[in-house]
């Protein structure tokens, strides 16, 4: 019998310089690539690598694909953007394992984990998550809108640091509004938020502003939204920029 | 005038596998290598490089002497395990700065995330931070136990998956069974817990249980401890032992 593997592997935010060298090991021993079309494009090509894109609405399927090839003896690589355990492709693949062949649970499985989009923008505006933080995605596929709005609650009465991934849609376009809308209710308008679009790659962009003043139409999917504690502030620069800093302490005089 | 810089770079949890080539490349280009003493010893000597280790209680004496060398036109290297900007250095490196001389604001600064202990832990035990969640250090050093115990609260209200870092210390004996105590009577208890030691290391150990049968006593410094939200659960495996996986549906009937 030949053994297969299914290796989930974070590719980080994009740059090549947040690629892990596990990452890469395992990138490099695959027989196949499974993944989120955008994400299979920045492997390199190699003979003998069999690539398997896919659309990014069927996170299952690709899993159970990915398992199915694994179980023959294939090596697996399935890829995901950032950290493949949040929010992304290592979940739809334990979800798989549970509901599917019994076989599929004695296989050979590792989880390489990556930068995620929220470290990777906490580090371009300073230390905005110093302190305890919680971390959300917004979109309402899968989870009601009501649980999305009790954790907010949750999230502002425990005076917490919010990061929010998947902040927009086509399908989904008045989310974040929404969601800023409930939290201007419970926090000071003078919290600062941060919009991180595509850090690292040649399309970042970096705005600051305030809960107050947040323009929800500056997030598209490739967004990562930081909205501050009540500790969260700025460090002015001689250029007219600033750091993000929510300090070690709290409730500390300033 | 000599024009310096100042690098805040996350190690990883310990193996070479997931250290970035960035943080490598920037531990190169490094005169000066500042942090706790464990982490500075993770880098390797080379002609050139001065080293300044120090102990773990003087974060803020330690990001003042990097700036101040930067300031003079060193190039220098602030290490942290993990990712300096989750409970590590890149907080103290800006509260140093928002206190300090008004010359550092105008400094080349730089933050390169890393592997945070949360992430090798949940690729260890399969996809535990699958859905939202939340991130804690249970360290009252710097913050008062009342807003741990609001934030465990929260926690517990928005059924979040939590991460507890500096769940315990000699100094601080009963700060996690307090606050296993604390989510006894919030959440239920079968919910699914982890302690993760040092993940990576040779050290490494992973212990699976519930919050009903959470030992405190297993967590030292090197634990991160995972506790479930109510999707949380065990997916099993022949050899008797279990995956972790929160879903990324929620509320949706097994």
């Amino acid at each position: 019998m030949t053994v297969g593997s299914l290796a989930v592997i974070g590719l980080g935010p994009g740059p090549a310089d947040w690629l892990t060298p596990e990452a890469s090991r395992l990138l490099g021993e695959a027989t196949d690539l499974i993944g989120y079309e955008p994400y299979v494009a920045r492997v390199a090509d190699r003979p003998g690598l069999v690539r398997h894109a896919s659309d990014n609405r069927v996170e299952l399927d690709r899993a159970r694909h990915a398992l199915a090839l694994a179980a023959s003896g294939r090596h697996v690589a399935v890829v995901s953007g950032g950290d493949p355990g949040v929010f992304a492709m290592a979940a739809a693949v334990f979800e798989a394992i549970e509901a599917g062949a019994p076989d599929w649970r004695g296989l050979d499985i590792r989880v390489a984990p990556g930068v995620s989009a929220m470290q990777a923008a906490a580090a371009r505006l300073g230390a905005p998550l110093g302190h305890d933080f919680c971390v959300m995605s917004l979109s309402d596929n899968l989870k009601p809108w009501a649980i999305i709005e009790k954790r907010l609650r949750a999230v502002a009465d425990g005076d917490f640091v919010l990061a929010l991934y998947n902040p927009a849609s086509k399908a989904r376009p008045t989310q974040l509004s929404d969601a800023f809308a409930l939290l201007r209710d419970l926090k000071d308008s003078d919290t600062p938020v941060a919009f991180a679009r595509a850090v690292g790659r040649p399309d970042e962009r970096i705005v600051i502003t305030t809960l107050g003043q947040a323009d929800a139409s500056l997030a598209d999917m490739s967004t990562l939204v930081l909205i501050g504690s009540s500790e969260t502030r700025l460090v002015s620069r001689p250029d007219g920029s600033a750091w993000l800093l929510t300090p070690r302490h709290y409730g500390v005089p300033r």
